[in-house]
């Protein structure tokens, strides 16, 4: 008995109830996967009944919290809720949330920062355990009790083949245009099983476009119309329409020299201001018929995709604004045909961005003058987001980009650092990197080599002297001279800031 | 005329001439690829004789330096010879030999530390600039001008593709038995053209037995009658043993729980004696039929395949003492269908790696509490080698092994600290960290679960109250508690050891 025809399966009826009520079946200390990618297709009232459940048991003295799964990032009413009544003991595999980061880097809660193509096979391979619940967001449930995904993929195919039972939350929201959008791959296996995936072009078409489900481990179904957490459009300032220009600038020299075609090749870009501005950068490019291949289709991507530039997009999940959502819903009709949305597992896989080729083009914290950049930690100990699949397209990627202004807190920090003080892309993964200031190729040079570079062309005058100075008398005082140091003054920038709220002396 | 029945092509007779000659198409600045992996298959002749032509241009007052290319490691009488001479500008992507690296950490010596995967993709990219001469051993020219690789294959597919001109160094000493060993496959390309590569065992033969060159491009064929660098056996002391004690158990335990199969999954091991120590006591160990996807085959990697537990090896190069290498020679009817050598792009392959599931089992210079390892840089700024082809194996690996003596230098270095002065692996791609005093077994973990049983498993236990010091006061003064730390003091104990030579204090 329902109102929503998006259930469309007679024999999973009698599952539809409340959150309330699907929330009781996840117990304390149990694991719980969940559907969520860049606030993207999370689940939006299983957790806050969950969340409510477990503020109700701490309020009676009981103990009551989750090991958490997802895709990536989620919404406040998932990873905020639940961070909120902290119920979360253990996260992964990434998180956004300004709640849940608290709580990790109070050392309130347990955070495993994963490559995000990793996170299917390694719940596959066993070790982190059983996976007694999943609560995956749908846009519908067919006849044949097949599952309509929804505005992200994530690593649900895994969730609901690996959980012992699983909640559904039908989410009439999403456009029901989403339906044919997705290519569920289920060739998967673990070794020696594992056979090549047979994808080569980004808008080939490898599995089905639903998921499938055991229906009996359907404990739940509860009906949704919720909107997806859109963020709001980060228009691009001076420093982002300086770096897009470098970047533009050195894709149109590369296929100058025949290293690119006319076409580039498919396009990994992650969200923000940054990438919003080199993606519209390239609707005045001379560049056509261009793929994209990667995490999220964000704003940028869509306009691409419209100005007719872009002729396909393939991704896990969207991330778009407000406005660009009410966009795409409007005239999905028209895009539809442009997109594929993937597993995460398929999305992130380094057999696929290195059989394609991708130009990956990622942000960062910081980098240091060897190009050993730091994308995930703030003095070496704070965890921002998380890794995602930074690391998955930067060493695979046939052209690896890593953008950023070159100073943050209003110039108190320097993204260009004497060394990094944590390191998730080591130097052979970072090929290019962009500050407002300039392109530093990096391609081909030794150590050295780079240094001169980064700290000439990347680094914000006010710190370049400091940095010259760096590197001038770690030349005279290293224990080698091939990527000179001084371990004793190393991180002394960071330290600095953490002493007087500034990396200037 | 030729007194070699390696060259049986008639038409390339004419080519055969003396070291001396051919060294003189190699120019000054040019950049030459030559052949060569751990000290197999390297050139033996030409290099030395262009050592002593660049010696004597040098005594002229001219200046004459090239840029070198290699598979990975040579010998004596190439980065031996060439840098003693003065005569490297410039050198990629792996040196282990101790004359190089002191000029590359005087500073005299520019070198690209490179993924030993990604060499042959990033020089057909085209940025490196192009390939002027190649200098290649092989152990035979065929009839119809095909080439009987050597006992490494390396990157010389590539380097024969893309040289202008080629000078072959014909080695009669290596056997003729080698002929049908190899594996050498022609269907990679540049994207957007790249396919899925067809192997799915690493028994798997793809490609051709057999290396192609347009015999135009051969200016010189040199005949030669050396042997490869033999490097003595390095024999498993205490600490080895006991790491490798604690591996096997570790290997038994994860097929006990169902996690590995009965014939393990495709090894991958450095070489050295933890590797050979691991190897050995493979031998006694209840695995039957294992199988080895590697970059070398070792000492103990023949052993493991005499004893017929290891059914067969895949691998790019041998890596051998004199007396297995003799033991190799004088059964080499009985050993050569066990074993296939590849190009190194294939023995390293992300895409192979990952799909076969290999267990990577690797040496470090330094891990840290977070498990950040360090494999290459000596208190952060002197090379040791260089990172190899540890990280295409520890990303995609089933299983990624790092393995230590706790200490260094008699115990003045510490092999595990506060933060590592260079990143080679980050934290993601370390799950297991494995010392003399016991076996981390990092999956799953978030940072501090994992500097607790790094400080309390791994560590020596001279350092394991000062590494537990540290953490508890980073635990009460970091910027953020994710992986706590203290980045004014993270790297004093290198400070420390380059100021006292001990880090102990």
């Amino acid at each position: 008995m329902t109102s929503n025809s998006r259930i469309q399966c007679e024999a999973l009826l009698s599952r539809v109830t409340t959150a309330e009520q699907a929330a009781t079946f996840i117990t304390p200390g149990s694991t719980v996967g969940m559907s969520g990618f860049t606030g993207s297709g999370y689940p939006k009232a299983v957790p806050l009944a969950l969340a409510a459940r477990i503020e109700a048991e701490h309020s009676a003295g009981r103990p009551f919290r989750i090991k958490l799964w997802t895709g990536a990032s989620t919404g406040p009413e998932l990873d905020g809720a639940l961070a909120k009544a902290d119920g979360i003991a253990f996260r992964l595999p990434y998180n956004s949330d300004p709640v849940a980061r608290e709580k990790i880097n109070r050392g309130e809660m347990d955070y495993l920062d994963m490559h995000l193509s990793q996170v299917a096979p390694v719940v596959w391979q066993g070790f982190l355990g059983p996976l007694d619940t999943a609560v995956i967001e749908v846009s519908g449930i067919r006849e044949d009790g097949s599952l309509v995904p929804s505005s992200s993929v994530g690593n649900n195919k895994t969730w609901l083949d690996r959980a012992e039972r699983v909640i559904l939350e039908v989410n009439r929201w999403q456009n029901p245009a989403l339906e044919g959008m997705h290519d569920i791959y289920y060739g998967t296996a673990l070794p020696p099983h594992r056979v090549p995936i047979p994808l080569v072009r980004p808008d080939d078409r490898i599995g089905t476009p639903y998921l499938h489900c055991d229906p009996a481990k359907i404990v739940a179904i509860v009906e949704t119309e919720a909107p997806d957490r859109n963020l709001p459009f980060a228009a691009p300032d001076a420093a982002a329409t300086a770096i897009a220009g470098h970047v533009l600038e050195f894709l149109r020299h590369e296929a100058a020299k025949g290293r690119l075609p006319a076409s580039l090749l498919p396009l990994q870009s992650g969200v923000g201001n940054i990438a919003n501005a080199v993606l519209a950068g390239l609707i005045d490019s001379p560049f056509e018929d261009m793929t994209a291949y990667t995490e999220v289709i964000q704003d940028g991507m869509l306009d691409l995709l419209a100005s007719g530039k872009l002729r396909m997009a393939s991704a896990t999940a969207f991330s778009l604004s407000p406005e660009a959502a009410a966009r795409l819903n409007a005239n999905m009709a028209d895009f539809r045909h442009t997109m594929i949305l993937r597993p995460q597992e398929m999305s992130n896989h380094p057999e696929l961005i290195r059989r394609l080729g991708c130009i990956a083009m990622n942000g960062l914290i910081e980098a240091d003058i060897y190009g050993n950049v730091n994308s995930t930690q703030v003095m070496g100990s704070r965890i921002q987001n998380g890794i995602g699949g930074s690391g998955d397209f930067a060493r695979n990627a046939y052209l690896s980009i890593f953008m950023t202004p070159s100073t943050a807190k209003g110039g108190k920090i320097s993204a260009i650092v004497p060394q990094a003080s944590h390191v998730d892309h080591i130097g052979q993964d970072v090929q290019v990197i962009v500050t407002e200031h300039g392109l530093a190729d990096l391609r081909g040079l030794s150590p050295k080599q780079r240094a001169e570079m980064i700290i000439g062309t990347c680094a914000h005058p006010d710190y370049r002297p400091m940095l010259a100075d760096y590197y001038r008398r770690a030349r005279g005082g290293s224990y080698g001279l091939h990527a000179p140091s001084l371990p004793g003054e190393a991180l002394s920038w960071h330290q600095r800031f953490m002493e007087t709220g500034t990396m200037l002396c």
